[in-house]
């Protein structure tokens, strides 16, 4: 099975699917998709993500979109290594990280979102990157106040290998230093972040190394 | 196994929650927590839900938050009737569905994002039903267009019985409808909701049958 992943080298959607794939060891060719330039509303990317967004992975039996979707069908297609513990309570655990970012931080921050706020209530940049930090902040605070509960002794999230929990935090780490998050201030999240970076899996996943990316890395 | 449901009459993913436990035939007791009143906030109700949300779902063993992650832990606990289908790409499609809604919409029309862009940009009320209203309006649009090219011949979205789509849908467009969207103008989902809006564990869940609704229910 050949797979293609349309996505953009900053899309934190994106950075979780090449995460999943690469702790999965399944090979994918990239397209990239211009957001800056608008790529993402063309007619011919309509016909791959009717919403207009990215991620999507292709096969050679169609499409699949929408992030926290494709990650299950990844874990239920190459079970191993599993990105959910197998304890039923400790999966609803793993899945509620995901979807603090996936639902409470990331939809809140994302471009569209921001896009809105600018060009309805006349926010300069400041004021979009103050939007931004609001809810990173505020869903970042409930995922540290989860880390420090259950604590489970690194160096991942959910203890000794990577989750579905890390996939999320990672991208979602990079978004909050953009704009201008004080990602230290998380000490539980910063330190399970830096023990991912340096996993093989997300380090050929990071925005800056993907083909896309501009060589500065802005 | 005893299970307490933390809710709100008409959140929605409180509204998910007893739709999902409803078809799974599981009894569950109810604690409204009053979100008008702000007890969300109270440090009872954060000690059961650490981000001071609803809903949270507590047993002999512990508490469970974010719905997506709790609708996953359901349907691994009691797997019959099942709200996905077997086939991998059609589960994937299915969670897409809940997806689109679960982080598209949902969260970015919800009760503290109005909150802000209210105390924030000075908006009205109806500034703000209009900010609801868009991200709504793009949402359902996408849906409408998924669920016309899928079109499995009803009467649910996924065919012949309720799955997790439905589950999204229908709380969906409920806060459509209060927020003044013409749900008429998407018609495969409309179709969609009207038939599961007549199924017992749906009735059974609607907000104006919970202990905490108003009278009027309004």
């Amino acid at each position: 099975m050949s797979l293609t992943l349309y996505g953009y080298w900053r899309s934190s959607a994106s950075y979780r699917l090449r995460i999943a794939l690469n702790l999965k060891s399944v090979a994918y060719d990239q397209k990239p998709v211009d957001l800056k330039e608008g790529e993402q509303r063309r007619p011919e990317h309509r016909d791959i993500h009717p919403q207009g967004f990215v991620p999507a992975l292709a096969d050679d039996q169609g499409v699949l979109i929408q992030s926290p979707a494709i990650l299950e069908w990844i874990e239920e297609t190459w079970p191993e290594p599993a990105l959910l513990p197998s304890d039923l309570r400790e999966r609803a655990r793993v899945r509620a990280y995901a979807a603090v970012v996936g639902c409470d931080i990331h939809p809140i921050q994302n471009l569209s979102v921001l896009q809105h706020v600018k060009s309805e209530y006349g926010q300069d940049a400041e004021g979009v990157q103050a939007w931004a930090r609001h809810w990173i902040t505020r869903g970042l605070t409930a995922l540290e106040a989860m880390a420090q509960a259950d604590d489970r002794g690194g160096p991942y999230l959910w203890g000794a290998s990577p989750t579905l929990a890390d996939i999320y935090l990672v991208p979602q780490l990079y978004n909050a230093r953009r704009f201008g998050v004080d990602v230290e201030a998380f000490p539980a999240l910063s330190k399970a972040d830096e023990a991912a970076r340096a996993h093989p899996a997300f380090v050929t996943a990071a925005p800056e190394s993907q083909p896309d990316a501009p060589e500065d890395g802005h």
